[in-house]
C-alpha cells in the first residue's frame, strides 16, 4: 500500500478545518484576519530577508525585470498585504445569508442559504502577496485554503503562511485552515489535482500555461480565466471625443493586464473622425498599431498591416490591432469569433445599439460608454477579488467573496411525506 | 491533417445556433416547444414501432426488467413527453432578467443580466424520454443541445430528435439547436468531451459509472450527481409518530431513487419509541434492516448486523442501515463522513437543534420535519429539472431552467476611464 503523501495529509486537515470554518461566527473570522495581519507585520524582517535572497537568486538566473518586480516584496508592499487582510475583515460576510425560494401547496417552505464551498486550492506564480490575499478571501468566506506558490518564492511564501497560521491560532481557529505546500516538486501538484474527494475548487492564478495545465490535469472543478482578449467598438453613433478617451484608456493606461483592449473595432462612419487623432495619441504613447486596409486608409502612415492572427492575439503589450466594420452586427460577430469573454465595450449615443450590444455580446462584463479597464473586483465594489473568471459556470467576471460560496436548499416542513403515485414516472 | 469528425461538425453547428437562441424572443422559443410536441405526436407510430423493436432486442439480450422498463415507451409515456414540452413552454423564461448590482462613486451603474450558457451536451442512458426533456429545457433557457443517448435506444432517440428538429424548423429556429449523435461509437463521446472551445457544459444523466467516466474524460465543465446517500436523523426531541412517517416514506415509498434514505440515524433517547414500530412496518413492506448493536437491541430480532461498509452503501433497494447516536453532533459528524451531499433530514421539535442541523449539514437540500424524497425539481416548483446536482459549483440540488443559465455584468457609463495610479498594484 502506498503511504499517503504530504499533500493528501494537508487536504485532509483542510477538510476537517473547513467544517469548523463553515460554522465560525463572523467576529471570529474577522479577528483571525486582524491577527494574521499583525503576525505578518511581526514577521516582516524575516519575510523581507528571505525575499531579498530569493530575488537575488532570480536575478542571478537572469529572470526578466517584470518577473523580478512581481517577485519583490518591500516594506511598503508587505504593509499593503497586511492592510488587505484588515480590509477583508471589514467586508460583509456572505455566509449564512438566507433568501426565500418557494412556499409549496403542500406547506413546505423552501429557502436558499449561502454556505462556503469547503476547501479551495490556489495555485499561483511569483507574486508572494497572493499567499495572504488568497488565504484571507478563503477564510472570510468560510473556506479552508491550500496554497501552492511558485518555486522561486517558496521560502518567502512559507514564512508568510507561517505568520497566517499564527494568526489563526491566536483567534482559536484550526491551523489546517491555511495549508501550504512547501515542496517544489511538480508531482505534488498533480497529486493535489486528483483529490476531488477532499478539495472543492482549484483556482490557478498565473499565466495561460499554468491555467491550461491545471485544466487538463484536474479532476476538481477549476475557476480561472484563460486570457483577456477585449474589444472596444466605436459605433456609428459614437461621440468621437468619448471614443478616443475610452479607447486610449483601455489600451494605454496599463497594457499588460487582462482587461486592457487588444482590438479596436470602428464603424466605417466613425473611422474618419476617430482614427487619425487616436492613432497619433497612441503612437505618441509608444503603442504600435496594426490595421485592416480601411483603418490604414483612414490614418495614413500610422499603422502597419494587420494579418488574420492579429485578431486572435492577446498582446498584453503596447500593440493594438484596429478593424473597420460595416455594422453593429459585424462588430458583434467579430467579438463572438475572437473575444475571450472577459470584457467588451461599445461607445455610442444610440441607446438601441447599446442595448443590443449589452444583451448579445457574451462576456463576463459588457460596457456601454466606459473603459474595459474597470473589470476588477475593487472597481466593481467587491472589496477584493480572487481573480477574474472567463468561464460561464458558477461565477463570471471578477470573483469576490460571494464567488467562493454556493447556495443550498433549506426545506422546512411539518411532517410532510411524498406520494409519488400522484406524478407517475415516465 | 485530421478531417473533423461528425461530432465536431455538430458542435460547431450548435455553437452557431446558440447565438440565435440566445437572442430569440420567449414567444418564438415557446412556439418551437409546442411545435416540437406536435411533431412528436405526429411521429408517434414510427417512434413506438422502433422502440418496440429495440425493447425486443434488449429482452433477447437478457436485460433486467428494470432496464426494459426504462427503455420502454408506450402511447401514454410518449404523450407525457409531449405534455412535458408544452409544460416547459409555459414556464417563465429566465433569460434577460436584470438585477441591480452596484452604483459606483465614479457614476458607473453595474447590473447583472441572466444569459444562456451556450451549448450543453447531455449524455444519458436508456430512457428515451430524456431526448425530448433535455432538448426542451435547453431550448427554453436559450441553449443549444447536443444529445447522446444509450446505444440500446439509438433508433428511438434518433426519431424523437428528428421530430424535435421539425418543431424547430416550424418555429423558424436553426436545426443545429438540437444536435443528436446517432453513432454508438464510444470514441465519439471521448471526442465530444474534449471540445471545450465549443461546448460550455456536459450533463451526464445515468448511473455512477457514466458520471465517473464523463468526469475523468471531460475538459468541459460537468454538472452531475455522483450518488444519493441520504440520511434521516430522528433527534432526541423527535415526535415519534412523525419520525416514523418520514422515515418510512423516505425509505419505502420508492427505494430505487437517489433521494431515498439509505441510513437512518436515531438519537439513543428516541430509539425505544421509534425503532420497534418502524422496524415492523418496514419489514412488512419488504425492507431488510441492518443495524448497529444498539439499534438491534432496541428492536430485537428485526435486524441483521450492519458492518462498516453499510454506512457508505447506496443500496437503491429495499435495504436500510440504522445507527443509534449519542448526540446531534454525532449525527452531523456521521453525515459529514458518509453523506453524498444530496439530501439530509432531521426530525425534531427542538428548533435550536433543527437550525444547527440546517446550517451545519453540507448538502444540496437539508430538511426539517419532511422527507428527503421531496428533492426534485417538480416538488420544488421548478416546473422541470435537468437532474439533481451533488456538486457545489454553479448549481446544487435540483437543476431547473435557471441552473442552465449564468449572469454577466452589465456596466453603463458616461465615458468613464480608469486611473489605476490611484490604487497601486502590489
Amino acid at each position: 500500500m502506498k503511504t499517503s503523501s504530504k499533500v493528501e495529509a494537508l487536504a485532509r486537515a483542510a477538510r476537517a478545518a473547513s467544517r469548523t470554518l463553515s460554522r465560525a461566527p463572523t467576529s471570529v473570522k474577522n479577528r483571525a484576519l486582524r491577527e494574521m495581519a499583525a503576525a505578518l507585520r511581526r514577521s516582516a524582517a524575516a519575510v523581507l530577508s528571505a525575499n531579498g535572497e530569493e530575488v537575488a537568486a532570480a536575478r542571478a538566473r537572469g529572470e526578466t525585470a517584470a518577473f523580478l518586480d512581481r517577485l519583490t516584496l518591500d516594506a511598503r508592499r508587505l504593509e499593503a498585504v497586511a492592510l488587505g487582510l484588515e480590509r477583508v475583515s471589514r467586508l460583509p460576510d456572505p455566509v449564512g445569508a438566507v433568501r426565500e425560494f418557494a412556499r409549496r401547496p403542500n406547506g413546505l417552505v423552501i429557502s436558499k442559504m449561502r454556505v462556503p464551498l469547503g476547501v479551495i486550492a490556489v495555485i499561483y506564480e511569483s507574486r508572494p502577496g497572493v499567499t495572504a490575499d488568497a488565504a484571507g478571501l478563503c477564510l472570510k468566506s468560510g473556506n479552508a485554503a491550500i496554497l501552492r506558490g511558485g518555486r522561486e518564492a517558496v521560502r518567502t511564501n512559507a514564512l508568510i503562511a507561517r505568520a497566517l497560521r499564527a494568526g489563526l491560532r491566536a483567534a482559536g481557529l484550526p491551523e489546517g485552515a491555511v495549508g501550504f505546500i512547501d515542496s517544489t516538486d511538480r508531482a505534488e501538484v498533480r497529486r493535489l489535482l486528483r483529490l476531488d474527494g477532499d478539495i472543492d475548487l482549484v483556482v490557478p492564478r498565473g499565466g495561460p500555461q499554468l491555467t491550461r495545465a491545471v485544466r487538463r490535469l484536474s479532476l476538481i472543478p477549476v475557476l480561472a480565466h484563460d486570457k483577456g482578449l477585449c474589444h472596444v467598438y466605436a459605433d456609428r453613433a459614437a461621440d468621437p471625443a468619448m471614443a478616443e478617451e475610452i479607447a486610449f484608456n483601455a489600451k494605454a493606461e496599463r497594457p499588460g493586464v487582462c482587461n486592457a483592449m487588444e482590438t479596436l473595432l470602428v464603424h466605417r462612419s466613425a473611422a474618419g473622425a476617430l482614427l487619425p487623432r487616436l492613432s497619433r495619441r497612441l503612437r505618441a504613447a509608444g503603442v504600435l498599431l496594426r490595421g485592416c486596409p480601411r483603418s490604414r486608409a483612414a490614418a495614413p502612415g500610422m499603422m502597419s498591416a494587420a494579418c488574420e492572427a492579429d485578431w486572435d492575439a492577446e498582446y498584453l503589450d503596447k500593440i493594438l490591432s484596429i478593424k473597420v466594420v460595416d455594422s453593429l452586427d459585424e462588430a458583434i460577430d467579430h467579438i463572438a469569433r475572437h473575444g475571450s469573454g472577459l470584457a467588451e465595450a461599445i461607445v455610442t449615443r444610440d441607446r438601441r445599439a447599446a442595448e443590443r450590444f449589452l444583451r448579445e455580446v457574451d462576456a463576463g462584463a459588457v460596457y456601454w460608454n466606459a473603459s474595459t479597464r474597470f473589470t476588477d473586483g475593487g472597481e466593481f465594489g467587491l472589496g477584493a477579488e480572487m481573480g477574474i473568471s472567463t468561464q460561464k459556470l458558477h461565477a463570471r467576471g471578477p470573483v469576490g467573496l460571494e464567488g467562493l460560496t454556493c447556495e443550498k436548499f433549506v426545506v422546512r416542513g411539518r411532517g410532510q411525506t411524498r406520494d409519488s403515485s400522484r406524478a407517475p414516472a415516465r
